[in-house]
């Protein structure tokens, strides 16, 4: 039995769901509301001390960070594999994962956008020049890397999907919130593009967000 | 043959020379000055278009992203291992090496503190106390994570040391160097000091830097 601790709009979640979606696994979830801070609370923090999401209950085991789950999940369930058989193959999706969930993702949350207004007085304008600003670096990096190598196919990595089109997605989901034009990223347009003719990656979008819930 | 494009002060470098060091893998270095920003010349960003340290060459192959690396040493090179072998496990000590360096890391790095310069003129002051709001931020959930998991031993899992242990060193020498007082982490500054006893992190730490270099 797997339990998601979920909110449709965490971008580290929606990576989850999409993993537990290509592997075809049921699961439950628990919604915990980031704009009420339901993540913050005591009933979630004795769960993820992070007070972050998402977190995933397997069995007796509690999960959290996006990447670790996603890695139990290959070893746990590994059909269909969301990595390459080879090592190197291997490392250069999971850089490709880092790529955003090392050097993007954790520029633009919430908690940090609410320092900044909180310690240097940004107004919201501040704050998406701040967003987009890594957005647009980290973006522009990856593009690079995809672009320019061969191994690049109809996905991030050859013709699979991988753990690095599952970080990919959400962070342009987002981006696009935030007023970037994806097109400036033409290879990272075109697999995004791809993914989201998959109805894994259509499932675990926010707008389809209709949790089977046991809210917080 | 391996090569680590390497500089002493880049906390993810630190990372990959501790566990090169564990494994007793012999290195060549490539040092890049991260002070005139080498990392970011064409030489080097023709090799890792994120220009960002580390990489590692291994063979034909060129890694980057520290974790990336780590994996692929710990698939390549298996003694002495590096992760436990329960998938459950693997995911705590996986969640605790991002809870460092997807959580912490990247909120504290040059570029950072240099953006926050340029577009938010933050004087030095400013960007210190960012830098020590996350490293207190993170670090107290870390410490609740091991104070509170009776999988917490010697080291952050068990008695062996571990992903977990690589991240954390490196992030509480650089969060000294800006002024945290890590007593007010006991299980965090416990486990630091006893990874300090031990060579292989000795040989990685900053101030043991004498690399066999190719400069670049």
């Amino acid at each position: 039995m797997l339990t998601l601790h979920d909110f449709y709009r965490s971008s580290a979640s929606f990576r989850v769901r999409i993993a537990l979606n290509l592997k075809r696994l049921r699961y439950e979830q628990i919604v915990h509301d980031l704009d009420t801070g339901a993540h913050q609370q005591p009933r979630y923090v004795a769960i993820n001390p992070q007070g972050l999401l998402p977190a995933l209950v397997a069995g007796r085991q509690v999960l959290s960070q996006s990447l670790a789950i996603l890695e139990f999940l290959e070893i746990t369930y590994p059909d269909p594999p969301l990595l390459p058989a080879k090592p190197a193959e291997q490392a250069r999706v999971r850089a490709l994962f880092q790529a955003v969930a090392a050097d993007i993702h954790p520029l633009t949350t919430m908690r940090v956008g609410h320092y900044l207004k909180t310690a240097f007085s940004c107004d919201d304008a501040a704050v998406l020049r701040w967003k987009q600003h890594w957005l647009v670096d980290g973006l522009s990096a990856i593009e690079t890397m995809l672009a320019a190598d061969p191994a690049t196919g109809q996905f991030c990595h050859r013709d699979r999907v991988s753990f690095a089109d599952i970080a990919l997605v959400p962070q342009i989901v987002s981006a696009q919130k935030l007023g970037i034009v994806i097109d400036e990223f033409p290879t990272v347009a075109r697999i995004v593009g791809d993914c989201m003719q998959l109805q894994p990656f259509r499932d675990a979008h926010p707008d389809a967000w209709t949790p089977h819930l046991n809210s917080n």
